[in-house]
C-alpha cells in the first residue's frame, strides 16, 4: 500500500517514542533484573478487596458504574479527593475545583492543549519528567530548563529567566520525589516558587504523584498550600497509591481555570470510567487507603534501603547517586565523558535494565546520568542487579577501557 | 483572586459547551421526558454478569488488572477486536493494526492531532456528529461541509470539492445510523467513497459506533471493506453494545498509521484502563455479545416504531423526519423559518427535551432542526413525550403564533 502521500500535522515531527518505552520492550523476560520502568509493586495491590467491592458497586449500582458520566467526574469521587487534599496536604479546595482524568498524565497533556500555542515557554526543572515532555511536546513549546539543585529550582535563577521571557505560560514542577531525579524540593523553595509565580502572574502546575510516599515522616506542604492568587494547579494521581490501572487522576485547581480543563476534557474523551471511579471510591470508603499506603511506604523504604546499601558497596568511586527520601527512583550519576547508554549495552547482557538520564532533559547532553527505579523488584534482585551493574560500571571505567 | 491576566492557548477560543450538555443539566429532573441525549438504556446493561466477571477477573488476574499496560492496548483485547471486525463486519485486520483507546471520543481528538495544523481542511457530512467537531476544533481546521442525502455524501460534490482543495487532510463520515440524522449510507455511497479517497490519496475517518445496531436484516459492508489502498480509519467502540462506562474504544488502520496514533495516545493518557480492558474481553469470551447485542436491537427497535408511530400521529403537516433502520437517533425538520431553539423552551414547559440542530452543522443555519433521541425512554413515556411536542408544535405552528 503506498501511503506515503499522507499528509499528518507539524506537530508529529516532534514527537519520538519514549526511549523507555523501548527499553521496557527488551525486559519483559522474567530473567531481566529491570530497574527500567516506574511500575508500583504489583503483589502489593488489594486485589481481593478491589474485587469483592467491585462485584458490589455492579450488582447495587451497575447502572450508574456501566453509563456515562459528567466530565468533570462523579461528585462522590470529587468530593473524596477535596477531603483527601484537606487531610493530608491541608490544601483547601471544594469537590467543584476538582477534576477526575484519566491518570496524570492526561492531565498533562489537557495542560499543553490549555495553555501553549507554537513557541510559548515552558519552564521546567532540569531534569524533568519525561512524560511531560513528552505530552507538553505535541504543542510545539519552547523549554526553558531551570537550574535545580538538591533543594528544588533554585529561586534567582527561575526570577532571571521569568524577567527575559514575554511569553512565559506555565512552570512545570515535580516537587516530591521528583522522577527521574528522586529529589524533594525544601519547604523555602515551596513558598519561594509560589510567591515568584505570583509576583510574574504565570500558573503553576504542581505534579504530585509520589507526594504520599514519603518514608520517613510526614509529607512537606505543596506549593499549592503557598498560592494566593489560585495560580498553582495540583495534580495527583491514585495510580502510586492504589492502583496505575484503574487510570485515575486529578486536577485542582481555581474554578475558572478548572471550567477551561473541563472543556478541553469533554472534547478529548468526554469523561473518565465511571466504573473505575467509583471502584476507587468504594475502596476510600469501605476501606483503608491510609493503611494500604503505610504499607507500600514500609515496602518501598525497605526497597530503597537495599539499594542505597548496594549502590554503596558497589558503585566505584566517582559515581555519585541521589538519597531519596520517597517515591520510587533514584538517580546516577556517572563521571562526565561516561556514556549511560553504552554502559545500558554492557548492562543488559548481565541481564540489568535501568533508563539512561538523558531523555529527562529537554536540551542535549547529561549522557552521563542514568534513572534506577526501586519499587518494582523484590529486595534479593534488587541487591544482585546493583551488584552487577557494579562490575559492567568498574569494566567500563577501567583505565583499559578508556585507552583505545 | 486576580486571574485575568493568565495566558490561554489561542484554540481555547474555539471551544465551546456544547449545547447539549446544557441542555441534559436541565433534563436530570426525572418528570422530565428526554430525547436529548444519547444514553444507551442503563436497563439492558449485563450488570449480573459483570459482577462475577469483574470479581473473577480481580481475584485471578488482579495484578495484570490493576497494573499499567501498553499504549497500544491488552494482546487479547486486541484480537478479540480484530476478530469481532472479521465476523460482523468482513475487515481483515490483524491484532496489531489495532489500537485500544478511552472511547470513540478519544479516537477523534487523537485523529484530530495525528492529521490538523491550524488552517487544514477537514471535509464532513451535513449534518455531522457534534462531538466530532468538538474535538477537531481543538486542533483549528477549516470545516467543509459536503451536501448529503438519504443515502450518503454526495459523491460529485466530494470530488467537486477535492479538486478544489489542497489543504484536504481528511474525510470524517458516520455512515451507519448516523448521529444525528439516523441515516445509513448505501452500499454504492460507500464504495464510491473508497474510490474517491483513493484517486485523491485522502485518509477516511469512517466512524461506526452505531453500526451493529440494525433493526431489520444485517449489518451493510463497511466503507473500509472496499478500501485497497489503506486509507480507511475505521473506529469502533464499545460503548453502545456494551457499555459507555468502561470508556473502551478502537481504532483498526494500516499499520504505519497506527503506529503514528500509539505515538499520540502515549502522550495523551499512556493507555486505557487495563481493568475495563480486560473486563470487557471477559465479557466476550465468557459471556454472549452478539446475544446481548440482539436484545439491545430488539428494544431499540420497538422504541423507534413507537416514536415514529407517534410522530406520525401527533405532527403537524409541514414536519417531516428520517425513518431511521437502526441507531439511536431520528432528525426532524421543521417549517423554515421556524427556530428548534424556541420550541425547545417551550417543549420545556411541558416537560419534554431534545437537541435543537443547529450545533450539528460546522456552518450557521439549519435552525429549523432538531434530533429526537429514542433509545433511553420506554415507549409509553415516548409516546407521551411525542404528543406533547406535537401539541407543543401546532401551537407554535399556528397561524396566530405566527403573525405578531
Amino acid at each position: 500500500m503506498n501511503l506515503k502521500n499522507i499528509r499528518y500535522a507539524a506537530r508529529m515531527s516532534e514527537l519520538r517514542t519514549s526511549d523507555i518505552r523501548e527499553i521496557l520492550k527488551v525486559t519483559q523476560h522474567p530473567e531481566v533484573i529491570s530497574f527500567a520502568g516506574g511500575l508500583p509493586a504489583s503483589e502489593l495491590f488489594p486485589t481481593a478487596e478491589l474485587a469483592d467491592l467491585a462485584r458490589d458497586l455492579l450488582l447495587s449500582d451497575g447502572a450508574r458504574a456501566l453509563q456515562y458520566a459528567p466530565t468533570e467526574g462523579l461528585a462522590v469521587l470529587r468530593q473524596l479527593i477535596a477531603d483527601r487534599l484537606q487531610s493530608r496536604f491541608g490544601l483547601e479546595r471544594t469537590a467543584d475545583e476538582v477534576l477526575v482524568v484519566s491518570g496524570s498524565q492526561q492531565a498533562l497533556d489537557l495542560t499543553g492543549k490549555l495553555f501553549i500555542d507554537d513557541g510559548d515557554v515552558v519552564l521546567c526543572e532540569s531534569p524533568t519528567y519525561l512524560g511531560a515532555i513528552n505530552a507538553f511536546q505535541a504543542y510545539r513549546p519552547r523549554f526553558v530548563e531551570v537550574p535545580t539543585d538538591d533543594d528544588g529550582m533554585v529561586p534567582t535563577e527561575l526570577e532571571r529567566r521569568l524577567a527575559g521571557l514575554d511569553r512565559a505560560r506555565f512552570i512545570y514542577v515535580v516537587p516530591d520525589f521528583q522522577n527521574p531525579s528522586g529529589r524533594r524540593w525544601s519547604v523555602d523553595r515551596r513558598r519561594a516558587l509560589a510567591e515568584i509565580a505570583a509576583r510574574f502572574e504565570v500558573p503553576v502546575i504542581e505534579d504530585a504523584p509520589y507526594a504520599e510516599l514519603c518514608f520517613d515522616g510526614d509529607a512537606l506542604p505543596p506549593v499549592a498550600s503557598f498560592d494566593t492568587e489560585g495560580l498553582v494547579i495540583f495534580l495527583g494521581t491514585f495510580s502510586k497509591i492504589l492502583s496505575p490501572g484503574l487510570r485515575l487522576g486529578w486536577i485542582a485547581a481555581d474554578e475558572e481555570i478548572l471550567r477551561r480543563y473541563v472543556l478541553v476534557k469533554q472534547g478529548a474523551d468526554l469523561h473518565t470510567s465511571s466504573l473505575t471511579q467509583l471502584l476507587a471510591a468504594r475502596f476510600i470508603l469501605a476501606s483503608d487507603l491510609d493503611g494500604h499506603v503505610a504499607r507500600i511506604r514500609d515496602a518501598y523504604r525497605k526497597r530503597r534501603d537495599a539499594m542505597l546499601a548496594a549502590l554503596d558497596k558497589h558503585m566505584p568511586p566517582g559515581v555519585s547517586y541521589t538519597r531519596p527520601k520517597g517515591g520510587l527512583f533514584l538517580w546516577l550519576e556517572l563521571p562526565s565523558g561516561l556514556d549511560a547508554r553504552v554502559v545500558l549495552e554492557r548492562s543488559l547482557e548481565e541481564n540489568v535494565a535501568f533508563v539512561p538520564g538523558g531523555a529527562f532533559f529537554t536540551e542535549d547532553g547529561h549522557d552521563n546520568t542514568l534513572r534506577l527505579n526501586f519499587s518494582a523488584m523484590p529486595v534479593d534482585r534488587i541487591t544482585e542487579g546493583v551488584r552487577r551493574l557494579g562490575r559492567v560500571l568498574e569494566t567500563v571505567m577501567s583505565p583499559a577501557a578508556a585507552s583505545p
